[in-house]
């Protein structure tokens, strides 16, 4: 699935800048540069300014990590079944698993809240890089962070006085090349409103995700609420459930998480030696340890499912870009890259040397990216424990001086992240905390001071006991208490994850200024050289690497050849039937069981596009060149994960299910009538 | 532990040549070429043949997969305690866990039968290079590796009229370079006498696996026994309880189980670019797996704790071939070493290109890989069946016309193997086998030929569980009726594991096969090329890679510089108290801690020396040069996990449990008054 994959530390923003020959198809472009001349030279055809403004106001940023869109006059959001998963676990109990039987509401006021996430549609761009790089000019390592980050958190503070409906966000494009101000619109009360059963969405479960040809129902609708009543979007997109066309031009708008497509050879090979081998090692422990731990009762499978699903994605991730980084052919086409900026640019007097400047800089992070990647256990409870910490300590000091992440305008999504209800399984986070303590002891050996401090003289499955058996975290009041209480509150709590978070703060503090001054520092001002070599060399007809902010990628509908064999554009529904054999992950979904003889084989299932997408993108609107949606974004073909790195026309697909599958269901499998007609009114 | 990591698959032969630049105290040297010169040169001391003789002639292999010593006149042995942990494990009842609480026996008909091992002492070595060599001149392909294989079969069945007490076995060295006729005496009746409590031995458990400084007392003893009666061995080595000096010489008798030190260029890529990664992904989600099931009762974490141990304890390994493969410093000179022979060899006519021919040969392999791999389902159920349908089928043909391991020579011992009683735990062979049945199909693919021959329609976890609930090859008896009844007997079973068995056979053998075509019989030329081109360049004073066959390696007793630290050489017993904890895996011994006032504190504990080794030397013994036995060798530090590919002085550490910690936990700790009294016999 193109979710983002969970990040196995504090993620630092990879190296962005626009690939240099941009092949066919390539390109997660910002709506504020659009390369219509390009578009245009290829396929004759290329939208006009209504056309972009009414996709992008359609568009919708869920914060859980993927995109959405608008698809009615009410506040009606398509996206994934996957991207609402988390929303049905959350609401789903022992008696009502809506996980598993999917969730129809057949009524306005039977909509359901899905905890933490928010709705986010961009209003506006504006270009903040000069007022941002001229507030660390001269400067050097956390010195020029510092000045940055204030920088940024002063034009988000002056650019969104209203924080109840407007959010506002500066971004970072080209690893440091351009700085823009992104308006958004928010929508923080987002409700269910319907999901089809998780195996219909899952069917062929881990061992198909990221492969074609497909059979996957992954599609979902929510609905956006203000003031207890649905919203009037600007705009929305019309709702088209035909069969796509071989051949048809299509657009993917939506948030792609990140891609590290122009890291330099030294930033890769870290990637290669050391990221990727210890992520590999233990992500894949911990799949093993929740699938056993799940066998144990079926209470323990629903409550796992979830997680369990995110770390298989994630590895299958991490799994592709270990191959793609391990393919001499593949790299050595970005080794080729790399050598043409660095010829170009050797004539230009204001380019120093860059790449030098990243190669020390990764050699620092090297020595320092054990601890800082292991300082952090894992686990909700302890999750909530560090923000409420961290939080209540940054906002003792003014906004500018705060970390990225407390600022005034980031504060309002991690408050109701923070209080909002969610379940807690103490096994399961027991569990999570334990294995993440346990790497860090095996990583950094039993006899390191940051080892001994995680764990004392406890071991990893005593302290995580002691503390998910002893915090009060899991009671949504209790947080709220002490989000409001601040400081003092704090200070003054008795709660053991409380305490704990507090003990290991200073070290986290310590390190993260570290890597600020030894690697995210020179990182900074190196990719503003970088960035400029390029815009040099190639033009500005370039795209920066994805950033979870609003993109918007064209293609056409065409299948690819795998080992010989021509992949056909898509699949029909009748082909479930023949792909099943009665045993998980390739079972029936029960109403797709039952209502086999009224669900039309025909119908277009999944398909097949040459969209450069990436995790985030999951629930991105597949768009006609009429600006209607005829499918859902959810997934890339296995090629694709190389696409962190680089984009290959001629393997990489995205994978979308069709608005036709999804009407076929509406009408005949989970029947929603007034879905339909909501749909239909356009 | 230094045993021989948990082959993920049939292993090949890897290259084997020596290393070329030999450094200070490298080398596992075969007793026929004992660098006696080079020995001198550094030390100003060798061994005379006579010394040489007794050393060979007391040293044991197990063919469990570990190394020991005779160490007294009535059969005692001297190895580890994870070299006897399986048969602790296997002679383990709910009521009475002899893993967990050590066992002494009292008196010899108390020792217990240890099941599956064998003793085995070298006699004679003799070069049959010219016959074998001769035998596929002109040859290619899997018609080279069938004639090799027969004249290898001809060879030991000449060699050995007296299969009883005598075991012959062709040692391919040098891959290809050079075979050789090992002789041995065997002891197929091998006892348990003596070991420490698990926690003794596994003080710091994973975490401190492969470190130093360390606190193991991972010391035991066996006694072979023929005709119901402890053997008299033709020699056996003295017990010298006494502290090591810094310094000091010692040498290193055992068998180490592989190396892979002159893999080329293309060998190496493909261990860091396929091998390793899919190997670190799918150990790591194994050990969860067993991890979690474990937690649900005191009798799993009995019964999986074998089974963990071993692949945590591999994956330890892999984990550091990683590492080695994944530092430029590191690779860059075994890149340089190849360029230097290449170029030395560059104007030897008699040299073809053999780079160029195991370069294709990987190609190939790399086609082959992942079937290859994954069409052998994991679990001792399954293990039992393969073995039984396998020796039917090929005991059927000639002797010369068998695969390897199914001849005359090999049949004994896996007779041994397959009908010594040994305890077989369902719900582990279930997890085992369903673990790498779902590995095969997330590798191959669900559409896959070889993933469906594997699986049907079933999911990994039914078939496993259909297949386990329904054999009846937990009981030897039936496995005894089967191996008796031969081919007949297996085709007229019922038993759904042995058809199981039956259905994957074809496959399997027509993918060793293909394996043998392209890329083992390729090697085997490329590799008799590769090793004259070594002999031409350096001289025949070179070492092969390990074999599992007897090594003697010679260094010192030396700390190393760990990050600016000097590492001591020794650890003493009373250091154990200060590092407990408390918790596992740091929680003392319950006989420790019992006897803590009566334990000598200055008794040094484990010690470091520069011996060369590798994972099968563990319990090799320790010798100093009056050839007294001072340790047994049970570890390498973290660093010589490189070793597979390279040895390096500074770094690479050999690590020691001292006869004199072994003597005080006989006397104090676990007391064993006969047994020290059959020690000091001498």
């Amino acid at each position: 699935m193109t979710r983002p994959v969970l990040a196995a530390s504090v993620a630092l923003a990879a190296f962005a800048a626009s690939a240099v020959p941009v092949q066919a198809d390539e390109g997660m472009w910002t709506f504020d540069n659009f390369p219509a001349d390009k578009l245009e030279a290829a396929y004759s055809w290329a939208p006009d300014a209504a056309w972009l403004e009414r996709t992008r106001l359609s568009a919708v940023r869920l914060t859980g990590g993927c995109s959405a869109s608008f698809v009615s006059g009410e506040g009606l959001i398509l996206t994934n079944h996957h991207c609402v998963a988390s929303c049905l676990f959350d609401n789903s109990t022992g008696d009502n698993d809506l996980l598993k039987n999917g969730f129809i509401a057949d009524r306005r006021e039977d909509e359901k809240a899905c905890p933490g996430q928010q709705a986010e549609v961009v209003m506006s761009i504006t270009d903040v890089t000069d007022t941002v790089k001229s507030a660390f000019a001269g400067l050097e390592g956390e010195a020029l962070t510092r000045a940055r980050d204030a920088a940024i958190a002063r034009i988000e503070d002056e650019g969104c006085t209203d924080r109840e409906t407007m959010r506002c966000q500066v971004v970072t494009l080209f690893g440091g090349g351009q700085y823009k101000l992104y308006t958004y619109r928010k929508y923080s009360d987002v409700r269910l409103v319907w999901a089809p059963e998780d195996r219909a969405a899952t069917f062929g479960g881990d061992p198909d995700n990221f492969n074609f040809p497909r059979y996957s129902l992954d599609g979902s609708f929510l609905r956006a609420y203000e003031d207890g009543r649905p919203v009037t979007p600007e705009a929305h997109l019309s709702w088209n459930p035909r069969a796509p066309e071989e051949g048809e031009l299509t657009f993917v708008v939506g948030n792609p998480g990140s891609t590290a497509r122009l890291m330099t050879e030294s930033q890769r090979a870290f990637e290669r030696e050391v990221r990727l081998p210890v992520t590999l090692a233990t992500l894949s422990e911990l799949r093993g340890r929740l699938i056993s731990a799940m066998e144990v009762s079926e209470e323990r499978e629903r409550e796992g499912l979830d997680l369990l699903s995110g770390v298989e994605n994630s590895l299958k991730v991490y799994i592709g870009r270990t191959t793609a980084l391990n393919d001499p052919e593949f790299t050595g086409k970005m080794a080729a890259a790399e050598a043409e900026l660095r010829e170009l640019s050797a004539d230009n007097a204001a380019i120093g040397d860059p790449w030098a400047e990243v190669d020390e800089a990764v050699q620092a992070y090297r020595a320092l990216y054990l601890p800082y990647r292991f300082i952090d256990p894992s686990g909700d409870l302890y999750g909530y424990a560090q923000a409420l910490v961290m939080a209540a300590q940054e906002r003792e000091k003014p906004n500018a001086e705060r970390l990225p992440g407390y600022t005034d305008s980031a504060l309002p999504l991690l408050e109701k992240r923070i209080t909002d209800e969610r379940p807690v399984y103490p096994w399961l986070d027991e569990l999570y905390m334990g294995w993440s303590l346990s790497k860090a002891r095996e990583y950094l050996g039993v006899d390191d001071a940051d080892s001994q401090l995680l764990l004392g003289k406890e071991s990893p499955e005593q302290l995580s006991e002691r503390l998910v058996t002893g915090t009060r975290l899991a009671d949504p009041d209790y947080r709220r208490q002490l989000w409001e209480g601040g400081i003092a509150a704090i200070e003054a709590s008795d709660d053991p994850m409380i305490q704990y978070a507090l003990t290991l703060l200073p070290r986290q503090r310590e390190l993260q200024q570290q890597v600020d001054e030894a690697y995210a520092g020179p990182l900074a001002a190196a990719g503003a050289e970088l960035a400029d070599a390029r815009f040099a060399a190639y033009g500005d007809s370039l795209y920066p690497d994805a950033t979870f902010t609003l993109r918007i990628s064209y293609g056409q509908v065409k299948g690819w050849v795998e080992r010989g064999n021509q992949v056909p554009i898509a699949t029909t529904m009748g082909g479930t039937f023949e792909r099943a054999t009665g045993n998980p992950p390739f079972d029936l979904a029960p109403a797709f069981a039952a209502n086999r003889d009224e669900i039309d084989p025909d119908v277009t299932y999944d398909f097949v596009t040459t969209n450069d997408i990436i995790g985030g993108n999951s629930g991105s609107p597949v768009i006609d060149r009429n600006g209607t949606v005829i499918g859902a974004a959810f997934d890339g073909n296995i090629h694709s994960l190389g696409g962190n790195y680089g984009y290959d026309g001629t393997l990489n697909r995205t994978v979308v299910v069709s608005a036709a599958a999804i009407q076929e269901a509406l009408e005949t499998i989970y029947p929603a009538p007034a879905l339909v007609a909501e749909l239909e009114a356009r």
